[in-house]
């Protein structure tokens, strides 16, 4: 029963820091404190997000003391250098504001009535400057530049900011604020992690165990999934579109995301898999991912008539099962639709692809595309549309 | 008129980032504020110190408002990497015992009427967590590096903890709530005067002007002026003393602490230089040097008596105005006392040189040596004696 507990907190996990430390804990039969920080910008979860969300769930479902923790303090300063002018200081009210919609979207998989949401004001704001000094003082300049993105930027000459190095301090005192038992982050987010583990040491208290998550890779599986990137599907997309995307997913993302995403045991998914690999077609099991996603953001109803609808779709040949698969190389670091559809073989030449896409008969993964000068940005793959019947997948090499 | 002023303020001194803006605050005839920062550390000043208290009397002397800023904040604060036992943070009550005491002594060079004393915790106790966040952000992790002794640190492995980059930015923070048009300072404190002209400007203050002074050699001539070098002459050092100390000193250093510490002006000291050169006998000047230190921090009274007193030892031969040069190579470091004076030719073996000492017949610059097993430190150049007629001046090689 343990062991089959513990096997489940492992899944999908990246790395446990450190397992044997996790182990005990959990043999002290008692709620662990369970903490996951985000931050407090404007929310609007993807798939990507709940992996986390997910995981926080089964320490949920297991009785432990899930802790939503929203990093208020920092983003009510803002950015300080002034250089980023898009991101102005929160005010309070629009950090409630943000927490809501937060917790209306992750309610759809926490429970909520176990779920403390708590923010880091609390405590920070009666931090003052001469503690944040001693805390300073708890780390040194050169662990900090171990950290993968200052070590490459002070390398290549980009600036770093002296707060920069502050903030993962904020966030280690914030495990210390909150007694932290086990953090989950992303695997991004590793060594701000193990800076809690370190500052709860010197403050007395017994480190927290560090879980990482992988980060989730978008549509193309192989970019990670980002709303810029536009190779998401957001937790509030509507049925038909996030049963259709997860449907466009390859075989091989598939079982990823049902090892990430699903709920069903590993036990049952891994008999799945090797049904497929016995000759079994993939794209039943998909459906069945298709239908758990959208009946967990929306309902069993709308799971059930995504379903119809899609295959109403289908049969009428909307969506094709196989298509050509295309493989182009970047030039700049793009590659100009008109071009990319044909060479494609979606159109027969550049001037034809302009005319198209001005009559709206162009869709990049079901969405129209508007812009005859769009550039398609590199490492991408997505299902380009001429038509109604004319079907490629192309792959954009950086 | 302004010429002279400015050739005076210039005297000795090492930089003035920048000049041009330095004569344009002068011409605007209206007192400008000069700021020099202390440690609020128990405070046993030499002469060392008094370089900059000398030029800051300068400033008053023309009318300037001389703010003498002792930094409590930090100092309350303590060591908080606690690696450093025998630095306890201050109360309240030691930083205004250490004011006073500083106060004493400064006041024997500058306008107690004129001075004011501030202390950096009146601004930093109202800097929140957030605003020191914001500051940190003023400043980049490379530029900070530059400054010298990180930068050796940080070469070196040695660990630089992540607080001390903030002290410097909260030393410039001082210059902003000061608002000050000129701040002096140590040579070896350049880096830290330069983040307070930035700082100022990105407050949207005109950036002060940063005076540094050189730091100033001992008695030897070659070492900085150090209370643990033992080659310095406090400014609370009997009248006896502090003549007998300066007279001790080098010919060329002679001119050095001419320019530094003496109030005569350059006009006179360059006059002087050329008879010297011309023939006349250095020791004239060097107790008109004397004479004119031991005033100041005692009186006139006390700098007649030192004379008359050294001039009866003088004639009784206790110093002699001539001695034995010798040159010593260090070994580990360091010379043992037994067998530097044997070396020196003050003694005829090492067994000798204990017995001589444990008689309480060494003294080294005039101070008794009790430790027989006593390692004298490399880089240094002393005046040794053995008995009543024995001098040598012995400098240890590195």
């Amino acid at each position: 029963m343990q062991d089959d507990m513990l096997e489940q907190l492992k899944r999908g996990a990246d790395e446990i820091l450190v397992e044997s430390e996790l182990v005990k804990k959990l043999e002290e039969n008692r709620p662990l404190v369970i903490k996951a920080g985000f931050d407090p910008t404007a929310p609007d979860l993807h798939l990507g997000h709940t992996v986390l969300i997910n995981k926080l769930k089964q320490f949920q479902d297991f009785g432990h003391d899930v802790q939503f923790l929203i990093g208020d303090f920092t983003g009510m300063i803002g950015d300080p250098t002034g250089k980023n002018i898009t991101r102005k200081p929160l005010t309070k009210e629009d950090v409630l504001e943000n927490a809501k919609t937060y917790q209306e979207q992750v309610f759809k998989i926490l429970d909520p009535d176990k779920t403390k949401i708590v923010f880091n004001s609390t405590w920070m704001d009666k931090v003052s400057s001469a503690d944040l000094i001693q805390l300073a003082a708890k780390h040194t300049v050169a662990r900090m530049l171990e950290r993968d993105d200052f070590s490459k930027r002070f390398k290549g000459g980009q600036a770093i900011a002296i707060h920069e190095f502050l903030y993962p301090l904020i966030q280690g005192y914030d495990s210390v604020a909150m007694k932290s038992d086990v953090e989950l982050g992303g695997t991004d987010q590793k060594f701000n992690l193990l800076v809690g583990r370190q500052l709860q040491e010197v403050y007395g208290q017994k480190p927290q165990t560090v879980l990482t998550m992988p980060i989730l890779e978008g549509l193309d599986g192989v970019q990670k999934m980002s709303k810029s990137l536009n190779n998401y599907i957001g937790i509030a997309d509507a049925p038909d579109d996030m049963f259709g995307k997860i449907m466009s997913i390859s075989d091989e993302l598939m079982w990823r995301y049902f090892e990430l995403l699903s709920f069903r045991p590993m036990s049952e998914v891994g008999h799945w898999h090797e049904e497929c690999n016995a000759g079994a077609n993939p794209r039943n099991y998909k459906v069945a991912l298709a239908q758990e996603i959208v009946e967990r953001f929306h309902s069993a109803a709308a799971a059930k008539k995504a379903l119809e609808n899609f295959e109403a779709r289908f049969k009428r040949g909307v969506i094709p099962d196989e298509m050509d698969e295309v493989s182009l190389q970047a030039i700049d670091g793009g590659f100009a639709i008109a071009n990319l559809l044909k060479e494609a073989g979606l159109t027969k030449s550049t001037s034809d692809s302009m005319r198209m896409i001005k009559q709206g008969a162009v869709k990049i993964n079901g969405e129209k595309v508007s812009d005859p000068k769009l550039i398609v940005e590199a490492a991408s793959k997505h299902v380009y549309q001429v038509g109604k019947r004319k079907f490629a997948r192309v792959e954009i090499n950086p």
